[in-house]
């Protein structure tokens, strides 16, 4: 494993001195490029390329042959373990993600099965190999998951909510049940990551794409606490001196760093309201901070995403910890060759302030 | 004015002793009342109904009937000036505001006029001059504006968005033009304010729906600058010793709380995800705070909207300068004996804590 030692992306995530500014950028691998949409054609739907280890592998290596890019993130979803758990995932076109049977009882939440990621989610662990043979050590390769919350959004309100109402009602009238939920899918999640990380994956990131919609205080109980239980149960220090770091993404949670700090990540994900410089002061040394260009800077003009490249970074400013991405996914009308300016700025801007 | 020193609202946005909490809500005339739905049915559309001073009085004035609520609101949109710059303002069921003719172009910025309120806006400060006088001093009337940030989304939007793409490619691309629109929308809203102020509003509220989908930096640039220069134009304090409170509500915007309890204005607004026992010590005595019940909360039962309001009231503490309202407007299918169970709970709890 000592080629661990050159991956930057690891060292930066781990606080451990870099040249220059690790860059990869979330759902690199996706529609803004026309090889993407050639693949996803010939799968014929989104779930079949999810499914088709090869075409998942296929998709997660193209932004490398594009771009410098310091990680690889594995093409899947963040819904994969609900589906496992026999909600039945399935993509409306400009809709996003639906569940056939999505939870609606307690009842409901005791059945569900805590799938075994080897056998039910056996197609991601063979794309996770599949992806660090086609690798071959150049970069490192993130494997992710949904959070606890951010799973059992989708799967009470069945699929995508503008105000959460249906799991926010449960939340509110029945505690319990919220909790035995989350609590199953914080095993399943556990045990999902570790399968992953057993298969190949030098780092891992838990998306809570809805932990911003919660009060300060129900972020704590019904988001973060569950983060904490995955974290606690993660396989990450089995190759030694070369630990597996793990990164917290929680959209909108800006307010609550501080505590997101003290959970046992190793980083925390920003997304572009936070203000790198003031966060940085905020968690001190606890963590490594990844982030957090807005997207929409993809559609504006070179010289400006070169500026905000450059903003970006002294914000952050000198000292390793500091991964650039964006704030949020990349939308998928951008320009590939935007995303070359962005990428490329970081690689040239980043060693004189690492340096 | 002498009336004015009965209006606990008043006193608790300029931090005077008060002996309960006041207690007002976001869209409290509106679609979950039945007497509401009868009128704008009346009326035809939502446009008519806004534009018809009588009929805007008769809506402000139903929740008063209801509740035991601290305050009236004008009921009017958001939009109304962009509607009186000549962008043709409608309402699509389901879908929110449009705009006819959006800003398109540089030029359609140069070009556009800032209204007289009095004249492109009479309909508004007639309903103002009306609801003053049906309220006969028993509760302040708060009149209220989208902040130029806002407006600008929805001029150039030309309705809602998801993700402002156009807003922001004209912000990254040509924030000169981007200045001016928001210098011209500063300037209306000024004077729109200053107009309800003239007709008899005890209160204003900005409010910036949009600031908080900005970086931290362009917050500062394009949002919280101009709701400052606003701020500074409003005649506030031509009652003397009794000077008219203004609120400033960035949804989002917790993270930055800090700078905008440092722009002038006497309380800020603060969504559902705010914790506001640390909001209140991060912004010290220099503001008020109001809110920030999750809308959420008056769907589940009636002992969980109890406690809730409970722990909010507890968060803020002893002492004045808290409003307890929503953390933003109430949902269109809320039962209307939940809000009953809210404000009593308030009226119950309140005195106990400021006692």
């Amino acid at each position: 494993m000592t080629v661990n030692q050159a991956y930057c992306l690891i060292d930066a995530l781990l606080r451990r001195p870099v040249r220059r500014t690790p860059v990869w950028m979330m759902r690199q691998a996706g529609r803004y490029l026309p090889e993407y949409r050639r693949v996803r054609e010939k799968a014929g739907s989104f779930m079949n390329l999810c499914t088709n280890p090869e075409l998942a592998c296929e998709v997660t290596l193209q932004p490398l042959r594009r771009y410098r890019f310091d990680a690889a993130i594995l093409f899947s979803d963040i819904l994969t373990v609900p589906d496992a758990m026999g909600l039945g995932l399935h993509f409306v076109e400009q809709d996003g993600p639906h569940f056939e049977r999505p939870l609606q009882s307690a009842a409901d939440v005791r059945k569900l099965p805590i799938p075994d990621p080897e056998i039910e989610l056996r197609y991601v662990m063979d794309a996770v190999r599949l992806i660090k043979n086609g690798l071959e050590g150049r970069v490192p390769l993130i494997g992710f998951s949904g959070s606890p919350w951010t799973l059992a959004t989708y799967m009470v309100e069945g699929g995508s909510s503008r105000d959460f109402q249906k799991i926010k009602g449960l939340m509110y009238n029945d505690a319990q049940t919220t909790h035995v939920l989350l609590d199953k899918l914080a095993q399943a999640v556990t045990r999902y990551l570790n399968a992953q990380i057993a298969a190949g994956a030098d780092a891992i990131m838990l998306f809570d794409t809805w932990g911003g919609t919660l009060s300060a205080l129900d972020y704590q109980t019904f988001s973060l606490s569950y983060a904490r239980a995955v974290y606690e149960g993660l396989n990450l220090n089995a190759g030694g001196d070369n630990p597996v770091p793990a990164i917290l993404f929680t959209k909108g949670g800006g307010q609550w760093l501080e505590s997101m700090a003290g959970s046992g990540f190793s980083a925390l994900g920003l997304d572009w309201t936070t203000d790198l410089a003031a966060a940085r002061l905020r968690v001190g040394d606890r963590v490594a901070l990844q982030g957090n260009l807005d997207p929409m800077v993809l559609h504006a003009k070179p010289e400006v995403i070169r500026r905000k490249v450059r903003f970006t970074l002294d914000q952050y400013g000198r000292g390793s910890g500091h991964v650039f991405n964006l704030g949020h996914g990349i939308l998928p009308d951008v320009d590939p060759d935007q995303v070359q300016v962005m990428v490329e700025a970081v690689h040239e801007f980043s060693p004189e302030i690492q340096g």
